[in-house]
Formats: structure tokens, sequence, C-alpha cells
């Protein structure tokens, strides 16, 4: 989802708060993807990273490193590596989806080819590796090398998942904590680890995290049937047309009567959708009010992850933080 | 390359010497295949793994270590991670060449799809980051986060460069070391590294992988040429009717005339193949005796290998992975 479209930016506020420290982030990141023997891996990873993206990532690895007091060199190289992780993912899950375009401009396995993807990914991988064994710290190698299974195990669970209708709000759970929560937790989590935090603290942080990254898909997925498609830049309704589960459908899916179950067996489970089918799924989510229920879930995960850093001591950047919760919410209410 | 062909067998005596630990590898990477959530992670994994493959490269970990004489636990989850690592490049490797077989079975790609080669293979690679963190040493991630990178930078850089007549032999030697020597070398360094081995014998350990994976791929790539198609499971040819670059060919571009540099531009670089093609080739690599001279290159490599273990002290282990460099070429003789 873009956050740039609200009128109170808090991401923009913390970005300039800690300018110096994503200048360095971004230099570390243009030196690391370069290869001095495949000119392709530069090219493939330029084109991902410097179309844009608000490094929302990173930028949480910076805030809570700084949150919790660090004054050394090595939050740069951790949020570069969550930067790494999450481009090397973006390859590979555009490959899976077949996508032709992200942020707006066409997608690099279609610009280059599917081979390039996979493998350019698989070296960006290899490199955040390489970035964390410079800290020295094997919590942050065991935290990140956790996230990225979590991450790939929540997109292979999501393969089968998404167009089986026994999918309910529990797997849909696991699939966002897999494919978008573990990264944002484990963000944060190494920015308290890497400061040395009180373990209560470094708890409180991967709290945040979680929570915020679980609004922040849940927003993501209301958005697609009900976004402002100038502001996502995605087309309403291309989840349902992709047959994606996500939860307005599948709490509607929970209250269908049989002759409406049969109608998503049909469009989701086996992809025979036609004309005003969408107008349809959209009708059904209205009778069960599954927009506004969903909403609500998305509130209350917004909620969570501010009462998490509640706890940490009193600071600018926890102020910011839980601004940042209100804000990838906003633009549901 | 099969290995199991010839009449002498030193990778079958060195797998008996270290039975005990292999199958606590095996054991190790069954459990570590699982996955709670997402069942279709061990299905594609048991499918490659279940295989069979002679676990050539965590040997050369195991009795890396044993030959420095480790006596403690971590050089089994060593071994496991660098099966990992392996079984993640084989599942990228099958989709980005579009392969149908592998091991003398349908791929993975083949019988699910590329989203589940590429998603799993993702899920291996970050299995493997775990199993290193848990034996604490960050040397250890750093020399397996290197070769990674280096792995995937070779594949790139072959993506390009096979179909290119101005690939020379040293840029085809970059390509070797990146696909093939690279978690070799890898793997024979972290068995001396765990070890906590004099720094002189951890080099002589890193230049006996790197050495013995030259020789292991351009024995493969001599195969392909002049093999028995029984023995290797591949058809004479394959290499060229995919259009790739591999030492024979490479020798044969360099001393062609012009008309036979048209005969390359043809077939390789421009890819119109046609009856009788390949019998042109191999009339030409006849011609300059190229196929000669790239067994010189194999046997050269493996005898850099079993001087570089010379250094080394007597060993039982160390006479094994002397044979193994012999026996990985003996087929050519």
């Amino acid at each position: 989802m873009s956050l740039d479209t609200a009128a109170s930016k808090p991401h923009e506020a913390l970005a300039a708060l800690l300018r110096d420290e994503m200048d360095a982030v971004n230099a570390l990141i243009q030196e690391r993807m370069a290869s001095e023997h495949a000119p392709r891996i530069p090219e493939v990873t330029a084109h991902l990273v410097g179309a844009g993206g608000k490094r929302l990532r990173p930028m949480l690895t910076l805030a809570a490193a700084r949150l919790c007091g660090y004054d050394g060199p090595y939050h740069v190289h951790l949020a570069a590596t969550v930067e790494f992780i999450h481009t090397a993912t973006l390859l590979h899950d555009d490959v899976v989806d077949e996508s032709a375009q992200r942020r707006g401009r066409p997608t690099a396995n279609l610009l280059w080819d599917n081979k390039s993807s996979v493998l350019v990914g698989d070296y960006l991988f290899s490199r955040s590796f390489q970035l964390m064994t410079e800290t020295g710290s094997i919590d942050v190698l065991r935290i990140l090398s956790n996230a990225s299974a979590t991450i790939a195990e929540g997109e292979v669970l999501q393969l089968t998942a998404a167009t089986d209708l026994r999918t309910d709000e529990s797997i849909y759970l696991q699939v966002v904590r897999g494919k978008t929560a573990a990264l944002f937790s484990a963000a944060t989590e190494v920015g308290g680890v890497i400061a040395d935090a009180d373990p209560a603290h470094v708890q409180a942080l991967f709290d945040y995290g979680d929570a915020l990254g679980i609004a922040f898909q849940i927003a993501d997925d209301l958005l697609d049937y009900q976004g402002d498609t100038s502001a996502t830049g995605k087309n309403v309704g291309d989840d349902f047309r992709e047959r994606k589960l996500t939860l307005p459908v599948i709490k509607a899916v929970a209250q269908a009567t049989e002759e409406e179950r049969a109608f998503w067996v049909r469009t989701i489970e086996k992809g025979r959708q036609k004309d005003g089918d969408l107008e349809h799924a959209l009708d059904l989510m209205g009778k069960y009010g599954t927009l506004d229920a969903t909403r609500q879930d998305a509130l209350g995960w917004a909620e969570k992850a501010k009462a998490a850093i509640a706890t940490l001591p009193e600071h600018e950047i926890r102020g910011l933080l839980s601004d940042i919760a209100d804000y990838v919410v906003a633009r549901l209410n």
C-alpha cells in the first residue's frame, strides 16, 4: 500500500530524523549490490531499489536501535540487510505471482526474465547474510534466518491456502505473519538486540513489529476491495481476480448460505469467473459487513502495536513509531 | 556426473568410514526439512533429497573436520547446511534451466511447479543459515554466506556468458568456481574451521575443495561430449543443444577459422541448429584436439587438489580424499 497520500506522514518525520543514517544505509546498499563479474545483478537490483519504496523496514531497524540508545555503526548494516531480504523476497514473489507491475513500473521478471529474478534474489539474500556476519552478532543471524524461513514458509502456505475455501482466519493470520509480519518484527527486534537492550524491551519491539506488519497487510488486503486506485496503484478486486482468499472474503465465506458458498467455490476455488462476479462478491461482503469487520481487525492490530511500545521509555522516536501504527490504518477510517 | 560406475570407489570407502556421522547428517536433514504449516515443503525436498545423490559435499565437510581432529557435534550441522544449500541451488537451477530431469527423475518444477521450486529453495536456504547459527561460529557463517553469493554470481554470469562467443577460458573458470567449486571449497574449509585447525591447514582444505570442484565440473562438461550415456544419464551433446559454451567448445572457438567461427555463431550464439551440427561440432573439437586438452586440464586440477592436501598430516582420510580427486577424473582416461 502507498503511504504517500494522507495529510499526516509520520514515516517522513522519522525519515527526516534518521536522515544521516538512512543515507549511510543507501550508500551501503549501493556498494553491496555491486558485482564485479555479473553486471546483470546491479542492473536488476537498481531497477527495484531505484523505484523508490519508502524503506519502511530498514527505517524501523534504525529507529529501534536509536530508541534503545545504540551508538555503534552496525544498525546501518542491519537496516541494509533487512532491505536486501525484502528486495530478494519481492523479486521471487513477482516470479511466483507472475506479476507484471511493481511500484508502478514493469517487474524485473518482465524486463529481463524469471531466471534473472530468481538468481539475483539469491544473490541479494546471500549478500544480506554477509552483511550480518560483519556485525559479529550470532543473535542477529539467528533472528533473521528464522524470519527468512518463516517468510518462505508463509509463501509456500499461501500457494496452497489462497484458493482453498477451508482457509480460515487462523490460517490467514499464519500466512500474513509469514509474508509480511516476520520481517517487520525481525527488523525491530534486531534493532533492540544490536543495542543490547533489556530483554523486555526487545520483546516489546518484536511485538510492535509483529502487530504493525499484520495491521499493514490487513489494510493492504482491505484496500484491494475498497481502495482509491489512484492512491494504491492497484485495481479494485485484483485479489478476487487472482483468486486470493483474503480476510474480507474469508469472513464472508464463513457466513455463506449454501448458494453463496457455491458462488465462492466457482469463483475462487475453480476460478471460473464471469462479468458481474466481482460486484456480486462485493455485495456479499456488504451483506455480512466483512469490510467493516476487517477494518476493525486492522485497527485492533494497530492498537496492539501501540500498546507494545508504550512499555518502552518515553522518546521522540517512540511517539513517531506509535504514529506510524495509526498511519498504516488511517485511510481505512 | 555419476560416480557409481568405475571399479574403485573411494567415496564409498569414505562413506563407510563416516557412516555414523552421515546417519546423523541424514537424520538432521529429515528433521529440519519438515514444516509444521506447509506440507508442500517436505514433499518437494524429499523428492530431491530422497532421489539419492552421493552426498559428496556434506561428506567432504565431515571428512575435513575429522581429518583435523574435531570431536564436537557441529560438523554434522555444517554438513547438513552444505547439503541444504546444494539442494536449494539445484531447485533454483532447474527452474532457471527449465530442466525436466534430475538424477533420472522428473524435476520438482515439472512435478509441482516453478513457484514451489523457488519458494522451497528459499526455505532450505534459510534453514541452512539457521543450522549455522547453532554452531555459534561467525567464521562459518562468513565463509558460507560468501560461498552462497559466489554461487549466485556464477549462475548470473553463466546466464549471459553461456551463449556469448567472447567467453574465454578465464570467464569459464569464473563460472565454474561459482556454480561448482565455491561450495566444494567452503565445504572443506568449514570442516577445518570448526575444528579450529591451523590456518595453513584450513587454507590447504580450501585449496583442495576448490581444485576438486573445478576438476569435477570440467569432467562433467567433457563427459557431455564423450560420455557413456548409460553411465551419465545424459545424452551426448546436451550442452551443445542447450547452447552452453563449455571448455571443449571454448578451446575450439579460440582456434577457429573464419568459416568455423560462423558455424559457432550460428549454432551457439544464434541457436539455429540443424541435423548434423553436433557431428560437425565434434569434428571441429577433434581437429583441434580440444577434448584431449580439456581432459588434461581436468587431470591438472585433480593433481592440484592432491598436492594441496599433501601438506596435511598423514591420515587415512587424507588418503581417501586424494583418491577421490583421482576418481572424479578417472573415467576420462
